[in-house]
């Protein structure tokens, strides 16, 4: 899946370039775009109290992004396990690779701000499994 | 080192807890205290066109963190190499760990937004080095 | 009320100064500080299903802001109506007026992302009243 | 001038709705997206170290802003003076009004971090003149 987006001015920081906790909101920006891509948008499964908070989150910087820039994350699957997922995404600013991030999330249902992991339904892990990049 | 500081409203999501990105806005304002700690703010680097981008940053998320209750942050020194350096951050809400990062970042000039890593200044590496957790 | 804290290297944008949706966001902070003042933490409300939306929120720039300087708000309560109140923030670096703005923001029932406007509790109110700033 | 954008997740609260001060970050967005319009891009006019920064911002909440709903923004330009104009951003989803608000801003020199207000160019001021709404 590829999701374009512009850096925005207020994104950047003194050094003129983007700051870079923002790498991980638009990770997470490029999730949920992911799933309504699959046609489960998120906003439907909070309404169903799941969500799919982060266990571990990586990302790797090549070249600072700069403001107005456009962006285009690339987002792969890269397995789905029981009550585990784990996305790539890259980012690129034109043919300039920014940076190579990726998320590990959990399945979870929340009640009341707690939060217990629970399987992928099977519907879901198809579709997640379809985004699977295949090297050859 | 340690950092303290409350979570606010604006930094939790529809879930309740924390928006993950800020884990990391809060590791770069950890790595910033360090700096005050050892008497070379950042901003007084910044005024001599030194910054220190990330290469890379991680976390893994062990617990939820909830609004107005305080983190501490323990940031220690992992390494210092030549012209790149690596700090750990463990956040805590009391007993209950949070989270555990890393940042690892490099030593930086930057004119006219061009950046170019740099070798870390002996004083600098020696305050730095002094940070380095040495496990009995 | 008073409530400082630190400008932080990611609240501040490629001209070295303060971005500005950043007040806001401080003066919701506030808020919430003063919340807690009163022993009506908005968490607890919050429990209750009870928040506190914007009905309108300003702020007038006096001088620019800068990272890693401290920043003091004064916050004082301008008035209290049925089911809205009237917030004054007052921002200061110093002996510098960096900022002055105001909340008005309506006392709201929240249930299934529906909200409701509803009475101010009189317990909340005697509260809220008490720190209303009297010119003499 | 028209800007759309889709609310994401990380821009919404624990009450399921935007958090606010996000308006005012999109307000600037906006503004910098009209002075692509008029091809006058911020970014160019920061590499001459001309910002643009606020004297005052309003903002008055309508209704709710829910995630994943698209946002669109009508900018407007409401005067033009020597060295200060005034912008009105009203925010739509799709039929629904969100928020009405406002900027104004000083045409401003940037130097090592001091601000100076300057003239705005005629070029500029003829382009920002032609986006004054005029209502028959």
């Amino acid at each position: 899946m590829e999701y374009s987006f512009k850096i925005q001015f207020g994104d950047t920081d003194p050094a003129g370039i983007v700051y870079y906790p923002n790498y991980y909101r638009w990770m997470d920006n490029a999730t949920h775009e992911l799933f309504n891509t699959i046609n489960y948008p998120t906003r439907s499964l909070k309404e169903k109290n799941i969500v799919t908070p982060l266990l571990e989150a990586n990302c790797v910087f090549k070249s600072p992004g700069y403001y107005h820039h456009t962006i285009t994350i690339q987002t792969d699957v890269e397995y789905v396990k029981s009550k585990v997922f784990k996305l790539r995404h890259t980012f690129y600013d034109n043919d300039t690779l920014l940076a190579e991030g990726y998320e590990v999330r959990a399945w979870v249902s929340i009640e009341n701000e707690q939060l217990k992991a629970t399987t992928i339904p099977d519907d879901i892990r198809t579709e997640l499994e379809k985004l699977i990049k295949v090297n050859v």
